[in-house]
């Protein structure tokens, strides 16, 4: 079976960046397939890419190895991490990019890439990236075991993501963590938390409803459940709570952002819609 | 040989969409190679769509599979499709983006996507590219029959996209259906129409005249048949007349863009250009 | 060993052109590993492109055969041109775009492209990228000798790029060549330079000064090594100068641009830093 390697990065398209990185990863591991998760992260947008690696790593197949450069620390005294998780490797900076990561797998062995036997022959301080991460990432995709890279270590930096909380009875407050390309909000909001409000309001009859800004939006199975151009609240298919308008932009709309906080409030049996 | 997969959507390259739908694809077929068309169609465009797949799908090796995910509907009631065609075969929703297919290969093959056990194990309603659409396409292109995909049918959408016609001994009016990235403008004229006028119009020699907006344009070759600067219409590498500005932008110069009309004028042997 | 095409071209990712060019390639070898390095480089924008190529091409694996699609002239009488230098080979247009190639490698054997047997059966007059060039990248990736593509040649276009010139005992003057996603300027001051100024001001001790518009910035070794939104000048990872804020645009914060010049000084070991 070939080795996959996915890439996730703040490179751009537009410079040599990622045809370098890719060089690097075959040029250690020919035989891999290549995949782009994307490279369209805002420069240095370190929360972005951690949100962005925990959204896309379960599709791929078992064995895939993920590099993530969103490196704003290159060639400073920031560590270079590889991660083993069942199934899944990752090559990065430690500088919080893994953090979503590493909270789904608290198990996770990590070892500081330090074996400069792997790296490429002249190491640039400024593109790690091609001389380090891709290189490493490429002979653990041929099969190179973790512990080559270096020492295993235990603590890895983890930003302060997760941002969710009860702050009433039926009610929770959330962080929106991503907006997607079609005007989407994404919160902060876990599958668990829509479904126990569901089932402590009395089921999916009684409903929720989602205060994003001034609007009051009803919880829907998709986009289409609604007219166009009206708004709603579903389950994404990153398992979170999403804002969307049908055929519109949420963003837009609804003139909130990456970091604005939604309200959700689980209705009774009896509910008036508050 | 390896399988191809060939994508085209409107997801975008900023989020983990791509990513998601390309790993996908390979956990049901490992050894695929993997082709973006595009990923930067406009959100819910479907007439694009139609437009870059008929563009792009004869270049492609056969035994090439499509996976076509411009999806507004997502979710609803719309269907999920599988066509199959000499040497091609496509999946994606049944909503207008295959138009062009059937238009140009009305004997294709019609499978309504049904069966639950090839889609992934959760399938989002959000997502049918990831949950759907991939694991189909990863199937067909590693052998997969396609009545496996569910039931033949024979009543897909198809968009009334063709508009170019005659209004005149001599004349033609076209909509224009595709501006490129360097501003040339993508006219509805088929070869054949441009063909036949130029035969009607006595030989190449005679010519024929282009009327876009304010502008006269010749017909030409090659963009470099004109100055740097200069306007001309020729044949396009789509097989469809284009209005082009040598190194220039199309768009831009004439004021024109995607459903605007042109006028086509064969000019006779003795004619004066009007 | 899989073949690896190498891609760069400016026809963006928003048409059915670069999916086109990679169906080519895969009709005339279907076993070839695909990689972009750009296609966002600006409408035909030669030297930018001769710029990225010269910056990636050495990352890749020996056997790589790139593909270089900048093409103004497509379907006038420029050439075709196939490039052969140890390791490598390149096939696209004679303008320029492999000027940084021809001067780092004087030895190259050039041959003309002219053998139609090689093309697509159609060649379109605006779209070689498809019809001639990826078929015969495709081609000599599967072990076609380059000299079957057409006869040798020896005067391809070579653009005088590189604008770096001494000015005084310790000062030289050179102009910008890119600038990438970040906003950093990379200059065209090659290491070389670099090295002999600190040589001749007494060792890394006494350092260099860049002067860029109105401003001075210390040579460091990563962006990291100044202060969050400080600018320095460091060896970027293509071999050059450049110009960097540490986390930040130098581009916005100078003020500069592609085609600018900045000047090197030198200075003594009892520098005032001028």
């Amino acid at each position: 079976m070939r080795p996959i390697v996915a890439l996730l990065t703040d490179f751009g398209t537009g410079d040599y960046y990622v045809g370098a990185l890719k060089a690097a990863v075959l040029s250690a591991c020919r035989e891999a397939t290549l995949v782009d998760i994307s490279h369209d992260l805002p420069p240095h947008a370190v929360e972005e890419g951690a949100f962005l690696l925990e959204a896309a790593y379960r599709t791929f197949p078992g064995g895939t190895v993920f590099v993530t450069v969103v490196d704003p620390g290159v060639g400073s005294s920031r560590r270079a991490l590889a991660l083993e998780i069942p199934g899944y490797r990752f090559v990065g900076p430690d500088n919080g990019v893994f953090s979503r990561i590493l909270k789904a797998e608290p198990a996770a062995r990590l070892h500081e890439i330090t074996n400069r036997a792997l790296f490429r022959a002249t190491v640039s301080a400024t593109f790690h990236g091609r001389d380090v991460f891709a290189p490493v990432a490429g002979l653990l995709a041929g099969g190179l075991p973790i512990e080559t890279v270096g020492p295993a270590v235990s603590d890895a930096l983890v930003l302060p993501l997760e941002r969710c909380h009860q702050i009433g009875a039926g009610d929770w407050e959330a962080e929106i963590v991503h907006v997607d390309r079609f005007g989407n909000l994404v919160t902060a909001v876990p599958a668990e938390v829509v479904e126990s409000l569901l089932e402590a309001a009395g089921g999916e009859a009684a409903g929720i409803l989602v205060y994003a800004g001034a609007a009051r939006l009803p919880l829907a199975q998709t986009y289409a459940d609604v007219a166009e151009g009206e708004g709603c609240a579903l389950l994404g298919s990153s398992g979170r709570l999403e804002l969307a308008v049908n055929q519109g932009s949420a963003a837009k709309e609804l003139g909130l952002g990456r970091g604005d906080k939604v309200r959700l409030r689980a209705l009774g049996p009896a509910a008036s819609g508050v």
